[in-house]
């Protein structure tokens, strides 16, 4: 590759990748810099560059920080595996083991930024420029950050590396940004997986982001977005995706695994939309709504919740009950249609014990239409649920297909609160399921079968 | 990368790919036929080759001319920026500009075709083959084509860089052909985008083909295609996405943005999908079936119109009242289910004066099938839209956001027009807000909250 | 690339990639594991590596055998062409093509497995590990996988290159695996494309997998996975998409094309997403669900049925009859919601004739919920048919297109056996088109245009 705006880090004549990869493409984006310095010449001038990382192990000591538009970053291989099984198997086995961490093009985040701590200050790419225009067209692709492990939190926690917290971040952007891409990239083991401030047709495509404290998080204020075709998974205490005053998002084609406090988090949301995802939680709460999120359309996903199966983490979960509301929804002419909701529990896990579990619950705002919705709940059998506790996959997974036989167990499959008015509710659960009051939203029930319409 | 089936056009021996790319590439294209001669030994013989554009500005002067299988062009960056909000800035203030231009790896299209002229003369990259078999597998991926300038258009416009016309396209595909894939692709300031004639098992995925006059059109047939997961948004003049005479086309996972005389127009398009995308306009006719449009499905999709809140372009519009539909569908057993479409427009600037927008309308054909649609209607507030108005970003982005507190705004949902018969309407609006002969159509309106059914 | 860790075929020390490619792959993987022999050094120790294949033909005599994780193996050209078209059309032609066989970065499989043997035997790429932990992050991308042929199946078929047998598979993974990829692929003529053991978080994405057997079967059991944004068509014999014991399966975004004995075949699969796909069948059965699949959506799809228009191919089908149901589904608690089905035949090819075609058919479980689908049946003119048949594009797409002055054609848009109770029927057909016991069934008929409810 002869051209002097491809750069590999294994080549470049500064630093040692080997020994912090950070320092190098610091010093690649400064030759960049040096190189491209006119901004305006014959209807060009500053291109960028692409920076390939091959497959290898490289430690990050030194922050990179991004300035320039048109940077692409770009590896050969997402490098994930799990390490929450490796940290939760004992280190003894580990010799047996054919390998141990994650690989592909792998920056391994060595810098030891403050636990719980400011998100940038841990970043291990950190993106920011004022001025005119916005930041354009930074890519991220096909290479993976690994955080390494997470770290005690003074809580008691029985092992530092089930905190999901360590300070790191992959990527933050902290500026104004257009037509960025993330896309191909495996992410694991920091608290912070992508966070992003004030986002304007940002890609995040295709990346497997698991095992973080928060996987995606859209800050600020941003538009016109796409979270599309990700496997994504948060531990419990942060949110798989998070998205805060956008407008025209698009999350679609993801398959949102546990455990994650939210699998999807909206705080003053519009017109944006959740659809045709596949949804698996742990607790209640998977889908949040909040601060007057308005206009958005819920459609086409499946949800499916059940009971932490792994002992590891049954200690923890988010602190809701099952009264939260499986999809808890505040503000105006929202609509949730033709999804797939699954809930499965046995009853003797239920909070507050004896609860009826609510699955669809509109707490505020008016005019939401909730329409066509399948809800089908069942109690657990201790049987399938031990064995989905298993460490072994097959055993897991024959957990998992345990449903035959399952007993319906009774839930509010919507309930409106009184806070919340002029909503409709049509064939998302019979007379007895549907909790609202008929004197200012309207409801027509689910026939039942055997009663004749 | 010695393989004499890879080629990077900065090492090629012929032309100067800052001078003129295109003479470069067909020089390539020149040695790939030169040396791969024979179609069929040992079960292969011209297995085609790959052509690597490293992130650089290059000059497009001769017309790219591919008329063999199997080419993949290929980049590291799409590049894109917006060259719309850099023209409606003063020029003087370019100086203090990080970058003035789009980049990554990056075509500048300079030829001067004749504005509004034959979009194959005016191609960047034209494909044509005759004889058998159709030509196949061309892949365009990760790279940028800007074609810089649009040009006065005689008309007495302001702005010539606002006409968005300058005879350019950015792909033309003049033959039939199959297993077409573009994907990762930048595409700017194009008269038309990618223009694709008689396609079969085409994927446009993943790309970024914005402030063009014409993002995608798929002429003359075609079928089993994909166009999935684009940011997409054409300027006022011309179509987002557009398609004729196609069968078994499915647009889903786009997020299509303004402006768009369009964001989708089929044209004699039969049993396609129009599912799971994103749609954000500012004129009727946002979706347009027309020419006995049939079988076709639209599901899931998010629909958003409001006025069009940027200074620049507010002196144009597609020309179509609010009378003329948001969607307008022209054919047979159409199916229209389960979408959220918000509307939100102050009464002073609907047209004609005083009437009723129309949301969905059915101007012929029977058996359209409209069921489940969430339709919202508000009046937008003067200071939102002010906000919206503004060149800052945070600033649009928060009038984007103004949904609290806005009125209620009358509209016909859903109105089938005289010459259409047999159609179903279901959950789709009140009976105040569904126009339609009982006689003929089979109408359920929407319960209405507090009057209980 | 100066990496250690990335590799070309064509300048690896050993073999020689245009005479056993497989060979030279397997040779880089012992080099790999040479060099990578700590699997725990300073958090890392083996990153894998890229093995990439520039454009050319490849043959293949030797399996690849996969045992490391992080290996990625990449080519720049998917490469498919239609060889079907190709060994239908008379040799003689072929001397006139301009090409003859697939291209791009093109493995030619030239080992001879026994046709119909096992589908490990006879794969061109083998995974298999045993031990800890799962073998994780292996990807392919962007080359084509050739079968070449198909052979005498000993059944008299006239032709043996369209007996879609020949023993071979392009991908085989024989034990459980995490976070593996396929994207970017071509895959043609082999008897099985891609078959997969006990997946997890699997990602098959953007590929072209065609005119194979089978094209995508995930066997024994696997949770979390996707099949996104594929191009797919499967032969008369096999399925284009099988699933088996999974939970958590997202299918979205496919345009599943002929002929395949079903489009999709779940076993034993619950909570799992066949949505927002469009799919084109010849035959009954194009969804099966079989052994208990439960809590599955199937939403926002296009499904298509017509009759084989290719005269090749009219000697074929799957066997099964217009009464099997189009959709057939066994199990609990499914959903079927807004999805549109368009089936046209002419009633002379209705079997067993004067039948009326059954188009979702429920066998047996309960708690199915099948809401607002808009069915859409029609007779095909034998002039629209006639074209189809035709070998030129145009003639064939003028016929799928024909969709005016359809005569309508009498169908069961539901029927619901005396196995199957306590389901849900809504919007989904007329009194007259649904057939249940509604003593333990529920049922809500779509209005019928005219009679006002």
């Amino acid at each position: 590759m002869s051209s002097s705006n491809y750069y590999d880090v294994t080549e470049w004549k500064e630093g040692n990748p080997y020994q912090d990869i950070g320092e190098v493409i610091n010093s690649i984006i400064a030759d960049i810099k040096a190189r491209q310095t006119d901004a305006n010449i014959n209807n060009g001038g500053k291109p960028g560059a692409v920076i390939y990382i091959p497959p290898g192990d490289y430690p990050l000591l030194t922050q990179v920080v991004i300035d320039i538009s048109y940077l692409k970053i770009m590896g050969s291989g997402h490098g994930f595996t799990s390490s929450s099984i490796r940290f939760n198997t004992p280190e003894s086995e580990w010799k047996n083991w054919h390998e141990v961490w994650p690989g592909g093009s792998r920056i391994l985040v060595e810098m030891q930024p403050a636990a719980g701590g400011e998100a940038s200050a841990g970043a291990a790419f950190y993106i920011e420029r004022s001025g005119d225009p916005r930041i354009s067209s930074v890519e991220f692709a096909d290479f993976c950050i690994d955080g390494l492990h997470f770290v005690d939190d003074g809580s008691g926690n029985d092992d530092p590396e089930n905190t999901y917290l360590n300070g790191k971040t992959g990527i933050y952007i902290a500026s104004a940004q257009d037509s960025f891409r993330i896309s191909g990239m495996g992410l694991v083991y920091l608290e912070h997986g992508v966070t992003i401030y004030n986002a304007d047709a940002l890609a995040i495509h295709n990346n497997f982001i698991a095992e973080c404290g928060h996987c995606i998080e859209l800050r600020g204020s941003g538009q016109a977005s796409k979270i599309t075709d990700n496997l994504i998974g948060a531990g419990y205490r942060g949110y798989s995706i998070y998205a805060q005053n956008f407008g025209g998002l698009l999350i679609t084609a993801n398959n949102i695994f546990p455990r994650g406090k939210s699998s999807i988090h909206f705080s003053g949301v519009v017109r944006s939309s959740v659809s045709n995802n596949r949804l698996h939680s742990f607790y209640p709460g998977m889908l949040v709504f909040e601060d007057n999120c308005a206009e958005n359309l819920v459609s086409a996903n499946h949800f499916f919740r059940e009971r932490e199966p792994w002992a590891p983490m049954q200690a923890y979960n988010n602190g809701l009950d099952d009264l939260y509301g499986l999809l808890y929804i505040s503000g105006d002419n929202n609509s949730i249609i033709a999804n797939h909701i699954s809930e499965t529990i046995d009853t003797q896990y239920i909070t507050p014990s004896g609860a009826t579990p609510v699955i669809i619950r509109v707490v505020s705002g008016q005019g939401n239409h909730i329409s066509d919705n399948h809800i089908v709940a069942t109690t657990e059998t201790s049987q399938a649920h031990d064995a989905a506790a298993s460490a072994c996959f097959s055993t897991q997974v024959s957990a998992l297909l345990a449903t035959d036989g399952l007993a319906a167990l009774d839930v509010i499959t919507v309930r409106i609160e009184k806070e919340s008015r002029q909503n409709i509710v049509l064939d998302s659960g019979g007379e007895a399921q549907v909790v609202l009051d008929r004197a200012v939203n309207a409801f027509r029930a689910t026939p039942v079968p055997g009663q004749s319409c």
